[in-house]
């Protein structure tokens, strides 16, 4: 089957992102979607800048219409954020009955009743994923997967550079001012940080999750919004005493006489989930009256989480382009004839940290021993801690934390470990699992 | 548009709460899915059983066969789990050309491999959503939403009962027996709880997550399963002293050889907002190689929590059989003829609990001039807090938690506080949002 033919606008950060991953994972993608994507043109303002992907075999033009209205081009991705030209760009994309995936906030939340109208006429697909919270696929899982719920309301942490200025401010007890230097220095915050902390950018991705949540038009100007800028780290201090957290929300709640669309900081107490996430990370809490609450987090922002998303809507554009529209998904998620017999691991084989427990007779030389029998084994020991025994007298609590080990080998320490009389019970065993 | 017939198999709690889900939101379901469902035929061992759910004008009947073979019937939704008879009701449902949504994982994971091959000659759609994870769209994530990653690993709390025992052990220091038992007792294991304690519930979810993510073929039978039965209470005050929580954990990992596939107790990093997953709730972390780990949190079990899954892929079956292909999922969640203008609410109108800090004059008779307009202006408050001066001599902090009051009455409050004399700068407030 013929390769889908894409044309993207821009090569910033997510375009180059966004090229960067589409070649990188141009299989696992083409298993997934059932037909190859080929990147035709890419347009950006200035080509002479040097980027940090390999654009050989591309067509480059500085002229964005030429990829607009290049008639084998069969999805435009348009990742140059802002209104204009991104607007009348889009506009003449769809015209000209091409798809559009798109990754810009602003645009959806200010045109997109205007650009959705047009793209039904035409027939075409708007896909805008990368809109909101990055990589983290929010409008599809409020879109489809909680498509059983009346959604009551939603709430989120949804600008990365606020909450890393939030959690600088609790973590080292400064001023606003200098978490904001701060957060510019590491590259959490732009040279002009205020579209993030004034709660601009929030209020853009509050607009689109409301509506795809209650089923109303689009409307930004009616959204409250209150910034981050004019909060003071005493204000941090009282919070936790009152055991809760400052956080820069986005709410959207149905009420008895309507909804409510709000961004503003808030204290959250600690015990939410929510309360947890911390620096530049983005989290959703959506609540359905079937569901109940459900919370979705990950990477809000940064080149390769929203070419995630750009790269999840193209295959769901092409999935639909291309299936027979009753198994436009693959039940395995890849193609019947495209699933890999990889290998499983056996337990043998399995790298881990663990925990270990000993009960011990109290005697000279147990912990030397043991140690000795670790060591042979080639594992190594990141803590150990004795206890007090359990009862009066009894046997002796030894607990070790191990660096990452094969099973094989920690098995074999812990038979031999259990061939010793000093060792009273069998040893308990429990994986430890970082998440990294 | 003539709606979509639906038949479900087996009336228990499942059943049951999609029912009283599909009839309580079947006007917002029909906006979202472009067209109705009409609950045709309902089936169930024993009807003479009370049920919780109104059936008055669906056909009745305790022979399975006379649903799935009722050709007026278009999706059959089979909810009565295990594999006996599911999977020959299942077969004859595909046979004769039916759509299939069910939530049965054992089913899937352990002959998932020959139903799809089945669906796929017969070109059925099934869906399994609810299979893994309850209400949360696990399923929908991985095949979609991360469809531009290479995934590196997952790792979940995929079996509330476990995760409910474990939290009771941390909580109470009590023996997993006494665990089980308070877990019986509140609902939240049944009568024999090995199924999930053991580890093949989670076993089952697992082999699934682990096939749609990978793209490998499902196989129960190579996961290694250990369960959290031989877990003492000791280990779990041990794992906290070393600042981890010990959790039931489903893990599949691309490893050098080839994918790990593992259910077992692990001791994870407080600091991970995993190891802050409490009770009956389920999350899954999902790792891919462009957006980075992602987390997806939620009540993973339960009557309405999984029927919000079936409805939702009931919402994708329809949408794939009705729409244009090229609009399958309406821009804006909803179809655009059944956009609804929901008015705003204004920030005067929304009821929030509220924090104030006021710098106020060392001096007699303040804070009761400060409650008496707190009370005159109709606002509750929760709690009161003198700090001292953040200088030597200088203003007093003094801090209020109230309990929740429309914004107009905290808006006059504060503006007839400012007017105090004693009140030396802006009133800083903040709301406080508790996610309820």
């Amino acid at each position: 089957m013929k390769p889908v033919r894409l044309g993207i606008l821009g090569l910033g950060t997510v375009g180059c992102g966004v090229i960067a991953v589409l070649r990188r994972n141009a299989d696992e993608i083409a298993r997934r979607a059932g037909r190859r994507m080929e990147l035709v043109r890419v347009c950006a303002r200035d080509l002479s800048k040097p980027r940090p992907v390999n654009l050989d075999g591309i067509e480059k033009t500085e002229d964005p219409f030429a990829v607009v209205r290049d008639d084998s081009i069969n999805v435009v991705v348009e990742l140059i954020g802002g209104v204009r030209p991104a607007l009348d760009l889009v506009t003449a994309a769809l015209a000209s009955g091409k798809h559009l995936v798109t990754a810009n906030k602003a645009l959806i939340a200010l045109h997109g009743n205007t650009i959705f109208r047009q793209a039904s006429e035409k027939k075409a697909m708007v896909a805008f994923e990368a809109a909101v919270a990055g990589g983290v696929p929010v409008i599809k899982t409020i879109r489809e997967g909680l498509s059983g719920n009346k959604i009551q309301w939603l709430a989120g942490i949804i600008n990365g550079t606020g909450n890393y200025v939030l959690t600088e401010m609790r973590d080292r007890g400064g001023s606003f001012e200098d978490a904001v230097a701060n957060a510019q220095m590491l590259g959490f915050a732009e040279a002009d940080p205020r579209f993030d902390v004034d709660g601009v950018d929030a209020a853009h991705k509050l607009t689109i999750m409301a509506s795809v949540a209650f089923g109303i038009p689009l409307q930004y100007d009616k959204v409250y919004i209150e910034g981050i800028n004019g909060l003071d780290c005493q204000d941090i201090v009282h919070a936790a005493e009152f055991g809760c957290r400052v956080k820069h929300l986005g709410i959207a709640r149905r009420s008895g006489t309507g909804i409510e669309l709000r961004v503003h900081p808030a204290l959250v107490p600690q015990s939410r989930l929510i309360a947890n996430v911390e620096g530049a990370m983005n989290a959703v809490v959506i609540n359905g009256d079937a569901v109940g609450s459900t919370l979705y987090y990950g990477m809000g922002a940064g080149a390769e989480p929203t070419a995630s998303a750009v790269i999840a809507d193209l295959v769901d554009v092409v999935r639909m382009m291309t299936s027979d529209p009753e198994n436009r998904v693959p039940h395995l998620a890849f193609q019947p004839d495209a699933l890999e017999d990889i290998p499983i691991v056996t337990m043998d084989d399995v790298m881990a940290a663990y925990y270990l427990r000993l009960m011990v007779a109290d005697k000279v030389g147990v912990l030397a021993k043991l140690t000795q029998i670790i060591a042979d084994c080639g594992i190594s020991v990141e803590a150990v801690s004795q206890k007090e025994p359990y009862t009066e007298g009894g046997a002796v609590p030894l607990v070790f934390m191990t660096h990452k080990v094969a099973e094989r080998k920690m098995n074999r320490a812990i038979s031999q470990m259990e061939q010793l009389d000093e060792v009273l019970e069998k040893v308990i065993r429990i994986r430890v699992e970082t998440f990294e």
